[in-house]
């Protein structure tokens, strides 16, 4: 019976259940859904009609209320959802949508949103692309500490949201002055993002240990660049409107519960870590994820970066991000920063699959070295799940229109 | 009869009426607060009694509503204050609270937070210390566009909060590899920040003439900075956890309309700006703002930082965040960058009044070259205002704690 008969291979079967916010079309009420195959079960309704004890988590316009609900409240969750898919299928049957008869919505509202740096393959490719005459391609803090900086949350949109391609400065290092347009070197970043649940004080760090109390789930990410405005603006305090206009998330959130057979550790260190960082213990649990993502360009596939092959994992970056005592809230996302594997159809951006440009990508509709007026971007991905059976993350898609 | 009786001559007299937050000593609910001399107006209640068709703004536990409100509704609120603080005092007498009676609150909720760099004397001394080679004290982007990077909006506090004592990393040059602990040099950064009112759409500029439609009031706000975490992170994305543990700001909003007085020309541009930051044609206002900044560490004036040195304006760091299509939020906040005049005196860092450490200061209780446990930072400043009275802003205080 649909929405029940998912095949047995489906990525987005039972053993994931990804959360979202919809509303029918037609329709401008918000509330917590959770994908099964291409249906959406609308969970407040849902735990309503069920006396779910949940259902001051889930009928609910955001997933606010669920992150905030802690780790414990994830899992009884979880497990009442799989309940009701499974052996209460009648009694929930009536509560869902096709997908495509339903709008998608920013699953939760963004508190501070960060960026990191941590695919060494990406960081070596940046470095020798713009630092060529450089001893190292990285800079000396990198194998020390993971990057990052601060982004602008209140242009993170969710999948779907057409991205204006944006004006600025730009000068060329010839160039005798600056000159402003439309950006004519606009790129992607394929990420994965990290959802903070569980907030912390102020003054106190989250230790390495403590990932999975305040982390809920990842998301797919794609932290749009204008490589030439960023080029001029960033020397010496990083970037700021080359990657401020529009960064766009999935809008699926998968909780890490979903993704426990996906775990792996990360690439063995080269440098000794520091303790807050040092995840390399006997006791230490695998901070890294298996999740092979996938870019296309109107649909045709240009890369499919690894992220097993980040150098820093998620646990690592929260631990960082709070050792001086900056406090977490509920909402808080976080991006790996761009994934590139260490072949060269594993990049994900196109200043390094074009090699800045020098070497354009062959596409059925032409050459491309940056983004043109039109294109769309889809990042998609999947995780090992239990049996063999495929994780799959809610897709990114992103259109880039004139300004 | 109090507390009409303030003295003339008061910076925080019937001309000024800054907004803020507050609960009385007891209680936990929070409501706007109009400033008076030494004492809070209970804006809220005092609406509801005079039936004002204010009290939806007023009556509130924060300024976002007011701040949204527009500026036409900004005029109209700080009218019909005037109007109670002098013809209807009677009315409205039993609604005041001594400022020694109320608790101060973080007045707004801090949407997305940017710092920019807009001090030509800050940015060549910083130059100079860190790149005592270069050819230029300035990087080659500094004259062309108002440089900014985001920051952690969590960690923004009120005025009174105690500072943790950051730790993190550090490395000097010299050190094979980076050690952790407390930062050894903890610093300040004097500025003045500007509070978002009125969102834009995302896609869509904010032009210099519309500064005074999105741009509700200022604050004064010290962005505490560990330099030694900063130095070793800073390359190549920007400051991070050397600036993101903490940033105080004010409890007093003052209204931009309580500042007219205090427009000034900024300085003479020195390079032809784009379009978009061309803020010198025979038609355009005075973009700047003649503030008389002190900074005082355990009560003793250690400089006075004139803002009307700014080199980019607050209506031209608006434009430059928004060229891009960057949208605002109610309640974003930007600090102009550490205010810094051309004498030793005016220095907004203890980075620049030490010459990072080389030249400690004398206080009455010993040497400092950056802050110690304990200490105090106070940062005022006022404004002239109408006939030559004083307009006062809200003081920041923070005390350093060990961590």
């Amino acid at each position: 019976m649909p929405p029940f008969d998912v095949s047995e291979g489906d990525p987005f079967g039972p053993h994931n259940l990804p959360y979202g916010v919809f509303s029918r079309v037609g329709s401008a009420e918000r509330t917590v859904g959770v994908r099964l195959g291409d249906h959406v079960l609308d969970a407040g309704a849902a735990a309503l009609a069920l006396d779910s004890p949940y259902a001051s988590l889930l009928a609910r316009p955001s997933l606010n209320p669920l992150l905030a609900a802690g780790r414990t409240a994830w899992s009884d969750v979880r497990r009442a959802l799989t309940a009701w898919m499974t052996v209460r299928q009648e009694e929930i049957a009536g509560f869902f949508h096709p997908l495509s008869a339903v709008t998608l919505h920013l699953p939760f509202e963004v508190a501070d949103y960060v960026d990191f740096y941590a695919s060494e393959n990406h960081a070596r490719n940046v470095g020798q692309i713009f630092r060529p005459d450089a001893a190292d391609s990285l800079t000396p803090n990198w194998k020390h500490l993971p990057i990052g900086y601060h982004g602008r949350s209140g242009t993170v949109v969710v999948s779907g949201t057409d991205v204006v391609r944006p004006s600025g400065q730009r000068k060329a290092p010839t160039d005798p002055a600056p000159v402003f347009g439309p950006s004519v070197r606009l790129d992607i970043e394929a990420e994965v993002g990290f959802v903070v649940g569980v907030p912390s004080a102020m003054g106190t760090p989250v230790g390495l240990g403590e990932f999975r109390e305040h982390v809920f789930g990842l998301c797919l990410l794609n932290d749009w660049s204008a490589r030439d405005v960023q080029a001029w603006e960033y020397v010496p305090l990083g970037p700021f409107l080359g990657k401020s206009f529009a960064t766009s998330v999935s809008a699926w959130i998968t909780p890490l519960d979903a993704l426990e057979h996906a775990r792996v550790a990360p690439p063995r260190r080269t440098h000794a870590l520091l303790p807050y960082l040092d995840d390399a213990g006997p006791d230490a649990e695998p901070g890294g994820y298996d999740l092979r993502i996938s870019v296309a360009i109107n649909g045709h596939v240009v890369s499919e970066p690894p992220f097993s092959t980040m150098y820093w994992t998620a646990a690592q970056q929260l631990a960082h991000m709070t050792v001086n005592g900056a406090s977490l809230r509920t909402g808080d996302l976080y991006g790996s920063g761009t994934v590139s594997g260490p072949e060269a159809g594993q990049r994900g951006s196109l200043l390094e699959l074009t090699w800045n440009g020098r070497d354009p990508l062959e596409l059925p509709d032409g050459k491309r070295t940056f983004l043109e007026d039109g294109d769309v971007v889809t990042l998609s991905a999947w995780a090992p799940g239990p049996g063999g059976v495929r994780v799959g993350l809610g897709e990114v898609v992103g259109r880039i229109v004139a300004g």
